[in-house]
């Protein structure tokens, strides 16, 4: 296997204990780049130089016996609304060309300080909103790779780096990684700070309710190392609050001491469940069994989605307002009709919205009392045709409003053979435990269907295993 | 000296140390409140044989042997939006005649851990907003005694208690505070948890962002006493934080290691200043030399009061939607315009003043650079005549806005004899530090003016010193 098909976690260990170094590492992901960059176009920003110098002083230090972080030489892709003090950071806007930053977005600074190498920049959608970039799905070129984080979900799709960081608004970790067959990550709202992150004229964040820092990997324990090194309290960030860090990837890594039990919802925005969707989700509920029931949730979940739009309407509004004035030409038409939507809700009705998170999450410590996670589709099908459009986030929306983690794993797979995600979700503060029910998902189905696949071949029919390392582009 | 007329510091030391019992502190101030209450109508809600029952309870628990808390058998007055599960709580307005709450808010049940005596529920306005209850002020009960903690200033100036419990959303605890001659402290925005206060249909608060709960007592250390008792993180109230409890009292009691330097900030609010609050304050400031420097804060600071306002009125629009819905009519016509005016805003506007708080505060980090206290009046002067309105909170609105902790000392009299208050603010989360500057600025005060009052003795002229108890009603 090529180092650059590594897993994030195999890659860290194999530098650590000297096996390979980070500028091997480094260098046969920049192979991979030079292979299918052109077609994949994931990259807003990429020196190589600059990436090869930073490995070569990772492997420096690491000879001098110095210490060495958890990601130590790891490449990571940061999408393009991160700061970089040594890389432009563009907002995926025109009118943001060329911008160069002075200080590292505090995610950026935790993965230098674990030792991670700053690959590049990610390409974004215009200010992590819809207004699609260069990026294609590494599957299928015809194809959207979804948004926001639409680089980052392609370059580890496409094994330019093993682990990238997202954002999420709406539905903009867990949309693109499904579409693009990985894992995606989006922990509880606050848990990793998002300051140096959109950092437009004065504007704090693109919505400070809404806006969650995502990672992107290639498995469960992957993307719980590279969150757990991007989580803790910022003092710029009046979300995160001052307590003890989630030990995520060693939870994550664990067995459950009790098989975990799913409860299936088919979620408020079930009606926009392609037949796609509707086939592979009853079979996975009938091949998992009794380790999953249905539920529905309660009317008031109904009204989620047009709560979250609410709240994402006026605070783009609100911070993307000296944007807008002083540029609205080069704002597209989907991002101008937002901020005057935005510019029209009355705040009686935004104080409403912001006020069903808290009432909306105590209904749902039921289910979680219940339940060690929800399951549930991650998007309404396959990543669509065309690049006009990053798809459509309905199935995010009510996970990324009520602020509880989320994680897409890369289970299912079209007629087309396209990758579908499995949303699974968890209540507010369970990061760690829904991590590890997410491993023990992966886990559960992979020996199942080896089984299932065994019997069939006794039986002669040698249909093709669907498990297996997802082939890219 | 009466009981009732001890500080809260030493009555506790005293009930601790066996010289005095709880109940002959209780009944001392059921003596006080028979003497007075007809006059001062501090209480809402007044049970003397149940006040006397905790007492008599409280007496025993010390005399077994049992452990005493920090306010053991101190009788606490408690306004009445806080729920109390063992008397009514009917929150000002005659929606709530009646009512009887099933738990204790958070501080109720702080204060009884802390051993102290429940004494009753004191008269608030109309959902602790402007329409006025029927306290009168101890000093001249022609006048307001200022509101919306209307009761719990005036019952503490008056000896009926020898502390109290309020809260601020503009002016609520500094204004009565400032006119019925005590000290009032509002500490940090999130510092004292709200659960149980206000407990409306379904609503959190009355304004997640501007409510403060707050302290009445006769001295500086009182006002610390009670207060720490109260602080503390509640996972009920998501704007309380998991840290350290700050030693409030222990801090208070001490000295400062260098002497404190104070900002004399005439406030936005200058314009409102009456002749007496300006020619007090001059003297003040000449009084206290080098320890002062007037300055002046930037040009943002003149939108405090209107974006106080924009979200106040939004907040409580939409927090009292259920009353105002099913009994508008029984509202009074200052709330109702209240209600309407909030329904108006618009949300990017509201959203605009939230994020003003956090931009303010970053600006007035320079001055706190410098300066250990902002020094400005608590109100416009004394305490207007009439019991219609309880007075402009103009003086408070920045620094409740702003969420950083304010402390009013009844340093100062008017021509009248009517108390004038000498308001502190502090950075946010400075609490112990306002606090140990404020009995530094009362003892320095006391010394300056004792040493001058003896020469002026000498020199023939024997004013009667200004300082001294206040001595109520």
């Amino acid at each position: 296997m090529s180092l650059c098909a590594l897993s994030l976690t195999q890659a860290a260990a194999d530098i650590r204990e000297g096996r390979i170094t980070s500028a091997e590492l480094v260098s046969d992901c920049l192979e991979r780049v030079d292979e299918v960059e052109s077609k994949v176009q994931a990259w807003a920003f990429l020196d190589r130089d600059h990436a090869m110098r930073q490995a070569e002083a990772a492997d420096g230090r690491r000879k001098q016996g110095k210490a060495v972080g958890p990601l130590h030489g790891v490449p990571i892709g940061i999408k393009d609304i991160f700061d970089t003090a040594d890389m432009p950071t563009e907002l995926g806007s025109p009118l943001w060309a060329g911008r160069t930053p002075r200080r590292d977005a505090v995610v950026v600074a935790r993965l230098r300080a674990a030792g991670a190498v700053i690959m590049g920049k990610t390409v974004t959608t215009e200010y992590a909103y819809f207004h699609s970039g260069k990026t294609t799905n590494p599957h299928d070129a015809g194809r959207t790779p979804g948004g926001s984080s639409s680089g980052s979900a392609a370059a580890v799709a496409a094994h330019m780096v093993p682990g990238a960081v997202g954002s999420q608004t709406n539905g903009s970790v867990i949309r693109p990684a499904a579409f693009c067959g990985v894992v995606g990550f989006k922990p509880t709202h606050g848990l990793i700070p998002r300051s140096g992150a959109l950092l437009l004229s004065g504007a704090l964040l693109l919505s400070r309710t809404l806006d969650h820092v995502g990672v992107f990997a290639r498995t469960v324990e992957d993307v719980a190392l590279v969150a757990e090194t991007l989580v803790g309290f910022d003092e710029e960030d009046p979300d995160t609050r001052p307590v003890a860090r989630p030990p995520l990837a060693a939870v994550a890594a664990s067995e459950p001491p009790l098989p975990p039990r799913l409860a299936f919802v088919r979620s408020p925005a079930w009606e926009h469940a392609q037949p796609v969707t509707r086939e592979a989700f009853a079979e996975l509920v009938r091949t998992l069994g009794e380790a999953v029931a249905e539920i529905e949730l309660g009317a008031g979940f109904a009204r989620g989605v047009e709560m979250h739009r609410t709240i994402m309407e006026v605070e783009m509004a609100h911070n993307l307002h000296r944007d807008y004035e002083k540029g609205r030409d080069r704002f597209s038409a989907v991002l101008r009709k937002l901020i005057e939507r935005g510019r029209g809700h009355r705040a009686v009705d935004y104080a409403a919205a912001v006020a069903g998170i808290r009432s909306l999450n105590v209904a749902l410590e039921l289910v979680f009392d219940e339940f060690d996670a929800i399951l549930t589709p991650a998007a309404p099908g396959e990543a669509p045709h065309g690049l006009e459009t990053t798809g459509d986030p309905i199935f995010c929306t009510t996970w990324t409003y009520l602020g509880t983690p989320a994680v897409t794993l890369p289970l299912l797979r079209s007629a087309a053979g396209m990758p579908l995600g499995v949303q699974l979700v968890g209540r507010r503060d369970g990061d760690a435990r829904l991590l590890r029910t997410a491993r023990w998902l992966v886990a559960t189905l992979s020996s199942t269907r080896r089984r299932r696949g065994q019997k069939e071949r006794t039986a002669g029919r040698a249909d093709s295993p669907r498990t297996g390392r997802r082939k890219s582009s």
